[in-house]
């Protein structure tokens, strides 16, 4: 066995665990160690080396992973863990946000190690299967030397030597999974209130996701091209609609922030002119809104394009 | 032919055109009728009789089919037809709320009519395709009456007796929707100021959209059964990362109010000791705060079971 084949796992919740178990099970030599001693029984029994100390885990391998609960944490852990980390490649899957992933990455690289920064996209059960995929970002040459083990674990993307990248795409896939289920939940609500069988509604809205796949397509093109089609029928047609929403929604005590916004949106298309574009020239305002958004819709001050190092990701962010 | 072959379509714009040529095609008499003359000439071309005045073009058919662009037009059009629609079937597929179409059956019956509402899922090129989905509700032997006729323009599904109900499936279809595409407006425009690629990214997000399917099931069942399983984790686990990607928008200017919204309830659900549930377990507070929601979540006021008179709708609403 290669020291590749040694890898260190800190932290054993249900994800840690999951990665841990999966990376025992592929062979490799894996040391494990958690806050709460007893959850690592089960990796113990496994197979697994469990160590008193996170110090202690992280001198046993070149490789260490870390998975806890959020960036808190993992700076806890860090503090202690600083004596053995030179020479070390650190790779943090724990949910967090691009600053604190660049600040990581600053740490490690005045104490000798080389830091990744990872998220993960599904659930614990399917670690190692390519439902769950992990994006990285950070150290190049960290991420090609070990490439065979994050493999492992799922699908894998790198997105360029920016630690903080892995974690904005994290952070956007969430909150588009999110904004789709808050809404989601909101019209269940409505339906709800109108009488109509919840469970059912739902199966009509799963069975209809699929015609989503061209428009999310379309509108990236649109947005990137500036050039909007009428993706939905026309902002006229689509607006002429919105007061009957909103009202409806208001009748029923059902919120309605979203509904008062697109059409507030679509109205001011409206009257710059842009009736016979579609939704997706909705972007063109909120670029205007943001303070600290380019000028260009493609620009790409630190971000390099993605390279995918598997399939296609076919699970939603968690 | 029977008289059940005689068609009236009102209303020529994108979607009326292509309901009135698809029944053109179909070998229907179809006669049309559009405020604007103009607008009826390709169909004048393709077969259809050309009326001059909506009130003739009724009289010519017993099945009516009436397309404007809102509850307004329909409104206006409706008072021209009066004279003539004792002993007609109308159905429209204009875009509105449940009340309009209440009312809109009301009038009916008063002057002798029957009256079927619909809102219609899809895009006019796609009529006549199982691409477009129209819901149906209001009177049952109209429907079966003219159950072939309104197949012929694509899926179709009957909601039940209450005209209201097709268009309470459809403004929450719709509401689905601009929830989930107005959120991923923001989150594009979010990756773009980060310097990511929108079109990639957007490819990206399609190509996880089929992981949400079990996932909408999964909300429909744990709301109808009350028991909410840790869907996307635990909400312990999905609060510890709400501060970060809350604060990671505000630092670019990216608008944030769902997501603030996300945690609060997650926060309020755990407040309540349900930090071990998923997502889902968010509905019970939203429930609660329904001024007109049933406190039962399988309550059933006034709607009867869907019945699906076609396959599983496989486009977004429109
Ligand atoms: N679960 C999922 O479905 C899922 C999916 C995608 C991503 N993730 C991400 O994976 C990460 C871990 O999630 P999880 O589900 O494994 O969470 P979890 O089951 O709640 O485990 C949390 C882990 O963090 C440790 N921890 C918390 N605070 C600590 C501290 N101050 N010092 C040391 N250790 C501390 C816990 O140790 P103790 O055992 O001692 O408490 C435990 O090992 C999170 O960032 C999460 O967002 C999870
Ligand atoms: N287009 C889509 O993608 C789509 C998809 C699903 C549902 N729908 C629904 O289908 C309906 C029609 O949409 P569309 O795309 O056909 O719209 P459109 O192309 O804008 O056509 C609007 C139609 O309404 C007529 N109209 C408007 N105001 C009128 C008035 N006061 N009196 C008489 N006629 C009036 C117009 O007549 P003139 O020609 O004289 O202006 C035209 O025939 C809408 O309710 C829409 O929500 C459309």
């Amino acid at each position: 066995m290669t020291t590749n084949s040694q890898v260190t796992v800190l932290g054993l919740g249900e994800m840690g665990s999951a990665l841990a178990r999966t990376l025992v099970d592929r062979g490799y030599r894996t040391t494990v160690w958690n806050r709460t001693a007893t959850k690592a029984a089960p990796l113990a029994e496994a197979g697994a080396t469990v160590a008193a100390t996170a110090l202690e885990a992280v001198a046993a391998s070149p490789l260490v992973i870390i998975c806890l609960l959020d960036s808190a944490a993992v700076e806890t852990v860090l503090a202690t863990i600083e004596p053995s980390v030179s020479g070390k490649v650190l790779v943090n899957v724990t949910s967090g946000s691009p600053g604190q992933a660049r600040a990581n990455a600053d740490w490690a690289r005045l104490r000798g190690a080389q830091y990744l920064d990872g998220g993960i996209m599904g659930d614990p059960p399917y670690v190692g299967t390519p439902n769950v995929t992990f994006s990285f970002s950070g150290d190049r040459d960290a991420f090609e030397a070990h490439e065979p083990t994050l493999r492992e674990l799922g699908e894998i993307a790198y997105y360029g030597d920016d630690a903080g990248l892995a974690a904005v795409e994290f952070l956007a896939q969430v909150a588009v999974g999110y904004e789709f289920l808050i809404g989601l939940l909101h019209t269940l609500n409505l339906v709800n209130a109108e009488g109509v069988d919840v469970a059912k509604f739902a199966q009509r809205v799963a069975a209809s996701i699929g015609g989503y796949v061209p428009l999310v397509n379309a509108f990236g093109t649109a947005i990137s091209n500036g050039e909007y089609a009428p993706d939905l029928g026309s902002l006229n047609v689509q607006a002429a609609l919105m007061d009957d929403l909103i009202s409806h929604r208001e009748s029923l005590g059902i919120e309605a922030v979203r509904m008062r916004e697109v059409k507030m949106l679509m109205d001011r298309r409206i009257a710059d002119g842009h009736g016979d574009q579609g939704l997706s020239s909705l972007f063109e305002l909120l670029k205007a809104s943001g303070p600290t958004s380019p000028t260009s819709t493609s620009g790409s001050a630190h971000a390099e394009g993605i390279e995918d190092h598997g399939r296609t990701p076919s699970e939603p962010p968690h």
